[in-house]
């Protein structure tokens, strides 16, 4: 598998970027990696480091694109972008899938202006892995799509339950609806009717899910709109954070706090790492035509490795393959509940 | 200041919500109490416990409201519940403000059949206190209502800076919009929208704010539609819980961990109380003409006695009051904008 990664991309680009690309072609013999971005520099840092020459591969791209970037100025005038140009290899089939942990928006534009979308699929969405009291579950979408219809929910939900099958080895993945009380009843407009298609369509669903809930892990797929998704994952994220930092303050201003505090610091900082996004690895842009894994702008050298791993592992298993094959088969059973 | 307070709702009621009383009218000789419910019972419980007699009365309801209740029937059928009577006294000017911890739904559907919306609020809004590395804030909606207008936004953002400046002392309240980006562009098609209205009000506007920025506490109130604020609110419940339950795990795994929890035991005790809703006290249904405290199901002692200090802090600086002057001078100003 080939994967073409947006060397430029990120809050800790391109160091954190070589540094995945060269860990990751150390542990996988099946993976290469295209480095898109400013050659000189890129074969500079390269040269320095321990792997098998032959599995990286460098793409010069004179321009990088910043996290306040204007869309359409992107769009229009940064032709030679690293991120475009890796959206270019795989459209000419020079590589499997792409990897960016660059600014979110553009790179799903360029991925819906140079792949498209799946057959089948209205819109794309965001699916991010969040750790819970038991298993992860993906949440989704995060952010892709701010006003979504009920039938962009069900699409969401059946999308996840490809990735769940053929990524995460859940073969009847529970999905359930994110929403304000476990009624069907309960909800907005949007939630209300997409829990009657949700209900119809032929996946496990569980029902409505209150955020209280989430975390416990019951559920395999968590759907909602990406306004909605979007915020919940940040304030996740922010929500984190601050207890950790709250847990701390607490701990050191008791007396035998800081006696403790000395025993269990390494616990704390596993906890962070195992819940801190940016250490996760990505999120896969599902309902596009082909692989493309968002990663976090903080994104370690870790996160770049994993989402490299899983976007060989989604190219391979040919994810967006069987989303539109899925989306497809559901779709005359849905008409039908619609007519009946 | 006179709090009817519903003794029989709430998971730990009437135990709590008698205790929450004695413990109130022991702490402040300004508040009375008269509890609703049943009588026999009430009367029995009050018996053995210290408090100034004089200070808690005990109105007879024959009927009680359960947490799965649905909403018509206990409208139309359940005359005599204790949550009922409590709404009858304040309108008919014996008592000053409700405090509730019973179904939230149905409180809330009394408050507006029996008490109404204050003059110019078009929806009520629930506002929950919420701590974070800072102060506190003022997140709402958090479920009264499922689908907002932009101008509904608006009205939550003056009923919330009326709050802060009455109660919370904080004159010049920081007003922010939850948003997914900080750029006015940035959101969806309500909150874009809400965006250029709260502009425009005489307010302190604070401007978007992602979910990975509220609890930093930067601002005093954040605005958001009563679905997404329920999630978010319930969400973080979750998480904070799920996190305490993980980093326990984390720690007492470690081999220096168990020592280590001996010694910090104490204050992960303190942390949860501080964060925990069910110990924070209530939320004021804010915009009906009258004062109502809603209460989180799972309310201790602590929070049932600070719900009815706020209760009656609400009704003496008479909130609804401010609330409706604040809507009637934004209204003409607002309309100016839009023709504008």
């Amino acid at each position: 598998m080939r994967v073409a990664l947006d060397a430029m991309g990120g809050d800790n680009a391109p160091a954190v970027n070589i540094e995945g690309a060269a860990e990751a072609v150390n542990e996988w013999p099946d993976i290469e990696v295209v480095l898109v971005g400013d050659g000189e520099l890129l074969q500079k840092e390269l040269s320095v480091r321990k792997y098998p020459k032959s599995k990286i591969t460098v793409l010069h791209a004179s321009e990088s694109i910043t996290m306040d970037e204007q869309l359409s100025q992107a769009l229009r005038r940064k032709k030679d972008s690293s991120i475009r140009r890796a959206f270019e290899l795989v459209k000419a089939a020079e590589a499997d899938a792409v990897v960016s942990a660059g600014h979110s928006g553009i790179t799903m534009a360029l991925a819906l202006l140079l792949i498209g979308t799946a057959k089948g699929v209205e819109r794309p969405a965001i699916a991010a892995l969040i750790p819970s009291l038991k298993k992860e579950f993906v949440l989704l979408d995060v952010g892709a799509n701010v006003d979504c219809t009920p039938q962009n929910l069900l699409q969401f939900a059946l999308m996840a339950d490809a990735y769940c099958r053929l990524i995460l080895d859940r073969p009847k993945p529970k999905i359930a609806l994110l929403s304000i009380g476990e009624e069907p009843t309960k909800g907005n407009e949007l939630t209300k009717e997409a829990f009657r298609l949700l209900k119809a369509a032929d996946i496990n669903f569980f029902g409505n899910m209150e955020g209280r809930d989430i975390f416990k892990g019951d559920a395999d797929v968590v759907v909602c709109d990406g306004f909605i998704g979007n915020v919940v994952l940040k304030s996740s994220e922010g929500l984190a954070e601050a207890t950790i930092k709250m847990l701390r303050k607490e701990i050191t201003s008791l007396t035998t706090g800081r006696i403790g505090y000395f025993f269990i610091k390494s616990a704390l900082k596993n906890f962070k790492k195992k819940t801190d996004y940016a250490e996760y690895g990505g999120a896969p842009l599902l309902g596009i035509n082909g692989t493309c894994i968002i990663c976090h702008g903080r994104s370690t050298t870790k996160a770049i490795k994993n989402a490299v791993r899983m976007a060989a592992d989604f190219s391979s298993k040919r994810v967006y393959e069987a989303i539109s094959e899925e989306i497809g088969q559901a779709q005359p059973r849905e008409k039908t509940v619609v007519a009946g």
